[in-house]
């Protein structure tokens, strides 16, 4: 940790000698940044906005076994440059996205070290900063292992985090929101276990951080383009208020096997006075390359249902085929299965999934408990779990194809690998294969426990690489993945967009273990959903259940029915389940006709109202349509969202539905108390509309018809 | 370490209680098992030869992190049973085998503990014992690691060893013969380094360990059949005289995942009085499963030669195609490659090696730096090191599969993997499938470096199922598989018998790296050629050689020109190299007919002298002919060798091609010395012939026709 002393010196070298300093101010002048070196030769950067400092002189550099990379160093070179172009990603929140930026690239030497150079890379955007590491190729290092990434960011004060303990396995915590100082504590008491959850040696949070300053500025923290590296936790420092990286070692104890020419993922601090800007920011994606495919026709925003939710709640089903193993231990002999009863992944139980899909516009239909192995899957323990061409005897591939095809509708593979990614790969041809002869084009591969190869862990670097892999394979094969249990994402999703969505955050499913609090989505959108899209399963209509099993007391979705609903909107994923029973949504059609409607991929989006951990509004126009949709969320605390109309064309009238917390809803006595209503707007109305504790309101708005202009009233 | 006060006890009580110890004879008498219980339950063993007591009390017993299963038994159950078949191998040095034993099954149960169950299963032959651990499916176990396997074998003295350091990474040492109570010394003089070594953590040795008593017993003890379990090394008492089970970590430190019901490898322990019956043994492969390939048509033995020597010695030859790695660091640009103009693997060489195989009836050439990769191809550092389907710009897939087939020739497959076999894996389809599409039935993989998945060691349980993977996926190709670097084998080529060869141990390109000790081939046969065959690339006519690159002083190997050829009866495998450059038998073409006439499957082996570390004399008749090898071959001692031809059918004539050693050979001043004769044997003829200093006789028989039997003399 780069001691505060040091610092002083360091701003007055700044200020005795201007030439050492390098200075880049972003496109509209808001953020500067400042770099100098340290009395040690330590390259130390400082970042400010309006005027207000942001990261106080914060030290860089990488400590490698082969080479120190962190001191004696002198600039060499101090280039300054500018960037703008206007790209279009292949699905996303924006058509059209800006990508803008001074860069400074400086290239410095270590004299006493045979001149071994290091170049650290800055871009500033109006909306933040990114830099990262570069070792050009050179004579005198090849080979190089991390040892530990020393990079700083140094804050001003004791700040209020939204974040989740660091661990180098998973990131499916609650959040906590505290005080930095406050955060150890508040999060140890936020604690919720995970059976392979490998917390970091240290007094760790995970990226994306958001962060809330003293002063009303937010922060966020991450990083982008994660390949070929561990992933980036940050110790905390919670006397001083600094944070530093911390790497995700192997098991070894080793943090990364490079070789130069190299460069490290992009380090982000998003910054902005006004929380909407931190959801706009499309930062993270900018810094990532462009998009690899040739060929992106093939993929394909959708929404799904699936054979999975009936697995957490009540009614008994199972992934397994069998109960074999609740009789037994020992290795499972799959040729002599009993059927329990109670196995919902059976061809006829798919087909009304399929009819449901059909009837209602669903794109897809996720099938988990497919495949052989769920009777004996533990993770660590087996050199294989799964065989991922091997249905189960009540499931009728091949029918299933033909049935779904014939009813318009995909079916969703699943390809649970029980964290044994070695035996992943070992299949992954044979798997893809597979899906192809049988008319798959989509993958929810899963990642449960510990992983496999023994020396990783879910964020090492090998791990990240595996992702990686499996995505690029999967092209090769136009098969579109979504991960769970994976790294979180650092919107390598531009670079292969096939990439649709990841979990790496609780999701709704917790909703059946313990429950997400109600201010839960009103973060992550600020946090994991920084780096790319969630498959976080909205659409809990039933949100009074019962746990796993049905062996556990009943629980409770943490939100309103509607704010189901409002999750559409915002959490952006062209992935995105109606997670709940189609029971469930035959027994309330009306507010179903929200998510029948709703898009999954978007022309423009218009943040209106945000606050991290509060609440957010935001609208959004279908890609290519002249349709838009509306989603305001709160937490406990009901409010009233403020929805200006200003986004739609002017002079023309637009037909809207409300779907709105009833009068008397409440999350947790009444979260199925909802009211639908219709009225015309133009872009100069403005909707005031009241959100329940644990609430939200989804709108549909589409142009009038003459008819509708006439027969409905002003909204 | 099993103490020996201890033993008395048990020995006493072994006579107190007569009741309890178990006997098991072998099925011609000669050998005895004994098995009791001491006063602590630690089931205990101990095996003797014609009354000679081989194997003092030794204990049995797996110590799991979740069970001890090494003491508190009682005897719930012993079984003995008998069992004889004959089995016809795919290839091998015997058209028929016999698997004739003597079975007693030991139940065992920890009434402390919940009534833990373990069968100990032992296989007495005439040859030896082999016994295994088995743990069946039951309530209070299910998934367990290993921290020790705490088998036994206390010997009776202070015997000599014929052996290598024990190393979870290579078998690839120089042999040391040594008394126990002085091989510790001796191996480390001895011993020659390789870069990824990793020597066990205590005093060990290697098995296959091959012992000669101080009362003339010989024994060998290895293990067969190893599937998903860690390599045995033996750690020694060099004390006691005792030795007990070392498995191979992974870097973890666990020695094994295991999940009930299951068995280990079976421990072996050949036994004879007769030197000669130690290599005759089929044990081994007597203990592992039969054939699990239905179709078998497909496996051929054969010869070959390979673009590959030139590469070890002298002319400059290199696996790159460039020398773009000498003049700089960094990650190679493949694109951009210069042609280094020494590069043998490049088309028109290729041309040339299928030529004279084709002119000498090779049936196939190896073709070692063909594909990408070779600048760039540290182990452990990269996530990538080949492409198994990319190769260099001048070598010609496709032309060379349509000119290799004009020819009648097959081209062998090389895959380096740099030790990487998670990458391998990843690979493995789309590289076998570009094997069959051009025409490839055969690979050499090899796996020099340190081990990526990096918790894993060459010898660790995840690694030996990777080869077996390799093995079993090659079989869904029709591919045979050579595999270098590997586990030494344990009699699975019965199983998979597409395995058709492993290296595996200090093979002949060691000539041209400080050379192979005269003593080298006359140990090896007793030792690691008991798992299997051995791809030792036998035949360097021009034994006097530069080192490798060139760059060193010039090297010798360790033995005459004959020597080398009777390696090729003395080193049975069904895929055997002509090692050296064609040009250096186009100098000696009378001596190479011996290569190109030798056969590589047999009918029947006939051990004749043996005696290990010194000299093995054996005869052999090839697959369905009525053709006749004979190898001899000595250490650095000249010997004469004594030849009955008694193997050969009684009442005719056969003509004999003897190719000996000059009268004036020795293998360090005058090892190109030889001389050819031809005679003519009936099966009562009896040969002695003279080796040179490491040196040796290759002779081949045929039925002889009337001119020549008139116009030839008897031998």
């Amino acid at each position: 940790m780069y001691m505060k002393h040091v610092l002083l010196t360091v701003v007055f070298l700044g200020i005795a000698c201007v030439a050492m300093a390098h200075e880049l101010l972003s496109p509209n002048g808001n953020l500067k940044l400042n770099v100098v070196l340290d009395s040690e030769g330590v390259p130390v950067y400082s970042l400010y906005y309006k005027g207000e400092t942001v990261v106080e002189p914060s030290a860089l550099g990488i400590l490698m076994e082969e080479a120190d990379l962190s001191n004696g160093f002198r600039i060499l070179d101090a280039t300054n440059s500018t960037f703008d172009e206007t790209w279009m990603p292949v699905w996303g929140e924006y058509e059209k996205v800006r990508n803008h930026y001074n860069e400074l690239t400086v290239t410095l030497s270590q004299p006493a070290k045979h001149d071994r150079t290091m170049i650290v890379r800055f871009r500033l955007f109006d909306d933040g900063l990114g830099f990262r590491y570069e070792l050009p190729e050179q004579k005198t290092m090849n080979y190089l292992t991390v040892k530990d990434e020393l990079t700083e960011f140094n804050l001003t004060g004791n700040h209020t985090l939204y974040c989740i303990p660091g661990d180098y396995d998973t990131n499916e915590f609650a959040y906590t929101t505290a005080a930095v100082s406050e955060v150890r504590e508040a999060m140890e008491r936020n604690l919720r276990k995970k059976g392979y959850e490998a917390k970091a040696t240290s007094f760790t949070v995970q990226t994306p951080l958001m962060i809330k300053t003293t002063e009303g500025l937010y922060i966020n923290i991450h990083e982008a383009a994660l390949v070929d590296y561990s992933a980036m936790l940050l110790n905390v420092d919670d006397k001083e208020f600094n944070f530093s990286a911390h790497l995700t070692p192997d098991k070894l104890g080793k943090k990364g096997y490079l070789q130069l020419p190299l460069h490290t993922p992009w380090r982000t601090i998003m910054v902005s006075d006004d929380a909407r800007n931190i959801l706009a920011s499309q930062l993270i994606l900018n810094l990532n390359e462009p998009c690899k495919l040739e060929d992106t026709s093939w993929i394909k925003p959708q929404k799904f249902i699936g054979v999975w939710w009936e697995m957490f709640t009540g009614g008994g089903g199972t992934w397994a085929y069998s109960d074999y193993y609740k009789a037994k231990p020992g290795i499972t002999d799959y040729s002599k299965l009993t059927p329990n009863g109670h196995h919902p992944a059976n061809t006829e139980h798919v087909r009304e999934y399929i009819d449901f899909a059909a009837e209602n516009g669903i794109d897809a239909v996720l099938v988990e408990g497919w495949n052989e192995g769920w009777e004996d899957w533990a993770s660590y323990r087996k050199d294989r779990q799964f065989l991922f061409d091997k249905p189960y005897p009540d499931f009728d591939v091949a029918a299933l194809h033909a049935y779904a095809k014939s009813k318009g509708v995909k079916i969703i593979m699943h390809h649970e690998t029980a964290a044994n990614a070695a035996d992943y790969e070992r299949q992954l041809d044979v798997a893809f294969q597979f899906m192809v002869d049988n008319g798959y084009n989509s993958v929810k591969t899963g990642y449960v426990g510990s992983i496999i190869p023994r020396s990783e862990y879910h964020s090492s670097q090998w791990m990240n690489n595996h992702y990686i892999h499996v995505v690029k394979r999967a092209a090769d094969y136009k098969i579109m993945v979504d991960s769970h249990e994976a790294v979180r994402p650092t919107g390598l999703c531009r670079t292969w967009p096939n990439w649709v969505a990841q979990e790496s955050a609780r999701g709704g499913e917790f909703e059946s273990m313990g429950g997400n609090d109600p201010d839960h989505t009103c973060i992550l959108p600020f946090t994991r959903l920084k780096g790319g899209p969630m498959d976080y399963t909205p659409g809990i209509f039933q949100t009074k259940l019962s746990y796993y099993n049905g062996s556990k007391p009943k629980g409770q979705a943490g939100t309103t029915l509607v704010k189901q609903l409002a999750l559409y909107v915002t959490m952006p994923s062209p992935l995105q389940m109606a997670a709940d029973l189609p029971d469930n949504y035959r027994r309330f059609p009306d507010a179903f006709q929200f998510i029948k409607d709703v898009a999954v991929d978007w022309s423009n989006s218009w943040y209106l109202e945000a606050e991290p951990g509060d609440y957010i509004t935001v609208a959004r126009q279908a890609k290519g349509k002249q349709e838009w949709y509306i989603g305001a969320i709160t937490d406990e605390h009901p409010r009233t969202a403020t929805i200006p109309f200003s986004f739609l064309p002017e002079g023309r009238k637009y037909v809207v539905t409300v779907y709105a917390d009833g009068r008397d809803a409440d999350w947790k006595d009444n979260p199925q108390s909802y009211d639908i209503r219709r009225g015309i707007v133009t872009s100069k109305s403005v909707l005031r509309q009241p959100l329940a504790s644990s609430g939200g309101v989804a709108i549909s708005v589409r142009e009038a018809t003459k008819e509708e202009v006439k027969g409905l009233k002003k909204l």
